[in-house]
């Protein structure tokens, strides 16, 4: 697998002047959603992927904006003579609604008020970031997708399109996901939220006064973010990076450097009104509950199925992907779940493509 | 085994006119150290066992002081016919250095000042744990202990007792603890300390203003706490006792309904600059980095060994204990590791006493 990226499309924004509508009623009106595309749409756009982006991510799948950029989240998945190859495919993602990363969100400066929406912001749900993937894909005039892939909240996005939209795509691909995030993943993002809400400079979301960036310092999305950071590793590999080492020829530990690091990188990224939202909206999802069962939820979908699990996820282990599975495989749908070993917890699908790629290289052949 | 408690005798204090000297250097004078004990001694102040509290208990580990009371923490382990049997031994339990509940605490007032030690209450150590215990023994006129026992922060002072004084009991019994805090432990603590940290009303935790409740409620020690309770827990249990169940007829899930009581309720009676003290002590000890390993560490120590883990305990896997197990067997040591099989997580040693009382009691029999 060749590892070079390649040089991607700006940003592309889709403007919404009637709005947009979540699934709580609120609307947003003027609403812009941001996507970006990678390859090239066939004449008879029959070769689309869609791909969807986890929590901390943007539409920036692959490539690089300019040589000297960071590549996109997936650019190990996604590329030219890569499995998700760009040769044969044309990749969309789009920015979820409430993710601070170009589509309206929270941060952005409501023109009605000339504020920013801060805690007006609806609480968007899963089936809200699938409706604005939809109004993209219908936009660029495709009417049948090739596949839906994502991992984490991406995998959860794809599994409710199986339930909403489930004769649009040939087949899906979800990773290091479930139907519901189980109390255990619960249970860290709503620690998260709590070390946000503390923080007294949050002010229950309206903390912008006049400047989107207000939030980039807010301590408690760092702390926030330094807990969910440490649901996406694993005993294994916190013990291989980092075990008991310390700084230097200092005390702290190196683990406390480490959260450090990456605290403050997030928080001057991201947002804690987008943070507290999208988390939200992962806890939310459940198809058992939203259908009454899973196979309710899946009664409909009969396209290929692969879900990949990893043994060392603290937040989705594999027996959350087995029920999936098993609830598709008792429908007659073609579900292979690959149960794959990882030291690296559930950020391996982010990470380890020397595991992931070849399962998806084969699926898409 | 009789579920009814005793009644047990009011704490006792010692008071140490020329005050308590800490492992870091300082010292508080006077200094009260403040203990309990079970029991009655033998004329030949043979029959003694120290029993060692962890990090939110106190020294009040059996009976009631009145019969409306919630008995002591380790109440299903020691008593009369229990498996620390009342009628056969003597136990004393110490309130240790650092902790709120009656040794002096960086809660109370600096006669020299007027004013609570707060930020100035040094540092403590296991070993500085491990010295008041051995003040009170020493002061009670024991020479020689039948047996030391205690569960994660008290197993641990139950090794550093081995290390130190390697002479000075027949036995110990360790649950739910290793030679140092792996470092997925580290990190919980890490992460619970910069959330107390992090709660501008803490003040670099010279928040009393006069009054020693103060930190009552500090919402970064009940959010701290929360995320502390959570590892003390496993995702088996969890799942069973909450699930993704929600509270009443309400959408708040019942685990954060769950976490919002156990840390209101643990505030009111903690105190932050306590907490973050006796959490880091945990994690700076470390036998095999203070002894240049773990069998230099035990060089000296003889007696008979019983250490117990549980299956699913997120602080000290099963392989921490055998760590140790296997450094005292190398040295000819007498060391039993029972690994037991638990859906209660690391508080296992505080709740299942059907499981680990069998052991205890063979073992001491």
């Amino acid at each position: 697998m060749p590892d070079e990226s390649f040089i991607s499309e700006p940003p592309k924004e889709l403007v919404l002047p009637d709005g947009f509508r979540f699934t709580h009623g609120q609307v947003i009106s003027p609403f812009t959603i941001v996507y970006e595309t990678f390859g090239a749409l066939n004449a008879e756009k029959s070769n689309a992927i869609l791909v969807c982006h986890a929590l901390s991510a943007s539409a920036h799948a692959a490539g690089k904006y300019a040589p000297e950029d960071k590549p996109g989240w997936w650019d190990g998945l996604v590329g030219f003579s890569k499995p998700i190859d760009l040769d044969k495919y044309f990749v969309v993602c789009v920015n979820l609604p409430g993710s601070p990363f170009g589509t309206t969100a929270p941060k952005n400066v409501d023109p009605a008020t000339g504020k920013a929406y801060g805690s007006r912001y609806p609480w968007p749900t899963i089936e809200d970031m699938v409706q604005s993937q939809k109004i993209v894909i219908d936009h660029l005039g495709i009417s049948h997708l090739r596949s839906i892939a994502g991992g984490s909240l991406g995998g959860m996005q794809v599994l409710m399109w199986c339930a909403m939209y489930p004769d649009f795509s040939d087949s899906i691909i979800a990773m290091a996901t479930g139907s519901a995030v189980p109390v255990t993943g619960i249970a860290w993002h709503i620690l998260g939220r709590k070390i946000i809400e503390a923080d007294q400079c949050f002010k229950g979301g309206d903390y912008y006064d006049d400047d989107e960036r207000a939030g980039e310092s807010l301590r408690g999305l760092q702390v926030a973010r330094m807990l969910g950071h440490m649901t996406y590793l694993s005993a294994e590999s916190l013990q291989r990076k980092f075990g008991r080492r310390r700084r230097g020829n200092t005390r702290q530990f190196e683990i406390d450097s480490y959260f450090e690091y990456q605290g403050q990188k997030f928080a001057a990224l991201y947002d804690a009104n987008s943070y507290i939202r999208v988390q939200a909206a992962m806890d939310e999802m459940d198809l058992e509950e939203q259908y009454g069962d899973l196979k309710t939820a899946f009664a409909r979908w009969r396209g290929r199925t692969l879900l990949v699990s990893f043994d060392t996820d603290w937040l989705f282990p594999p027996i959350e992907t087995e029920r999936v599975a098993a609830a598709m495989r008792a429908l007659g749908i073609e579900a292979h779940h690959e149960a794959m070993i990882s030291a690296n917890g559930h950020d391996t699908f982010l990470m380890d493509y020397d595991l992931i790629s070849p399962a998806v290289r084969a699926f898409l052949r």
